[in-house]
């Protein structure tokens, strides 16, 4: 029996069409068969997680269920969700499903445990509610990494403009601010970065590599996923 | 009622995580809920259908079929299969469907069209199995495009194993075989040529442009596919 694995997508549809691609290519195959099967569910209507969170917008819950009975219907075994922010109903998405869904944050600890990065002090962009709801505060201080997270200011003039660049299809624009917003991480003294919104990798893959250690939310949980269909 | 958009992908996989890509990029779009929703059936199992065309290997139509059902058991209003090859078996699979199923040869023939290439020979570069199977050499030929063909030599030499490096994801070796074939194709008086297998523009993107009009079939089913969202 092969495993196949739902990814709950299109918050952002280029994130999602994104994490398909690393998926693929960071699985070891020489041939089709070798790759593993997946079931994109990539609806772009869900409505805006941040919204919902700080602004009293739209519930994404039931678009997120919808996605997610569907991923059942179609024979999943697992779901992964490239989309940071709609971890903050991770618990309400979990409680409604027998599937396993891979969690980023967990995943994204993982990744910097895999780079060596030590136990100190990280910094995390990531979209407004990400960081209001602390969900990567909260996954990566139990595990010994304390989090930097930007000013409001910065998160104003920096990070949030940058993530409607690239859902708006203007990556390369995004870059110069999403270094910036980095830079000034480590001169506060992150050791790291965590791109914990998935627009993010898009961005920063659009100039030079940043010139200190990142994680990559899309890469990590492309490796989490390529690890539950191998074992 | 928006209009959902099934993919029937995972031929390979690579591919088609690539036209879930070029599907948001070319959809004009400011914000996540402007984009088409769509549901991605990537499976990389369906047995190999250049194998199966050419030397008697396992039928793949009964794969493709399961594909379909389980887009339509998801609620799509039409498919996408970027997959040259697999239209080998279209016939079968547009009488197992009430849904329609976009043809890649004849958005290519738009491609080709809306590039104001004339009605003169165009070079095709595809699959032993698409080529043999004509697919592109009717398709073109009703729209008044004569089709050059690589020869036997070149086929086995250039594009086979061009396409096997693509999906074994060593992508950038793929570029110099493919350009050296489209080359050749140029100088027996192609006008242009078309990327008649969807592993090959990701050969071709990774390195230098080439000087000569191409028709890239991933984009050409994207843009079909977002005139039917849109339409």
């Amino acid at each position: 029996m092969t495993k196949i694995l739902g990814v709950l997508g299109g918050m952002g549809p280029l994130a999602s069409a994104h994490f398909m691609l690393r998926l693929t290519l960071l699985t070891p195959a020489e041939r089709d068969q070798e790759h593993i099967p997946a079931v994109l569910w990539s609806d772009p209507r869900v409505p805006d997680r941040t919204a919902a969170r700080l602004g009293g917008g739209e519930d994404p819950l039931p678009a997120l269920l919808r996605g997610i009975h569907g991923l059942e219907a179609a024979g999943c075994g697992a779901v992964a969700i490239p989309c940071n922010t709609a971890h903050g109903w991770y618990e309400g998405m979990q409680a409604a499903t027998r599937l396993p869904i891979l969690h980023i944050v967990e995943a994204t600890g993982d990744e910097l445990a895999r780079l060596g990065v030590a136990e100190r002090p990280v910094g995390v962009m990531g979209t407004a509610a990400t960081l209001a709801m602390r969900l990567y505060q909260q996954g990566l201080e139990r595990r010994g990494w304390d989090c930097l997270v930007p000013e409001p200011g910065e998160m104003e003039a920096l990070v949030t403009p940058a993530i409607a660049l690239v859902k708006a299809n203007r990556v390369a624009e995004a870059y110069a601010p999403l270094a910036e917003a980095a830079r000034r991480l480590v001169a506060r003294g992150a050791r790291a970065v965590v791109l914990g919104c998935t627009e993010i990798p898009l961005g920063v893959a659009a100039g030079p590599a940043l010139p200190f250690p990142v994680a990559d939310s899309i890469d990590a949980l492309a490796r989490a996923a390529i690890r539950w269909a191998r074992s």
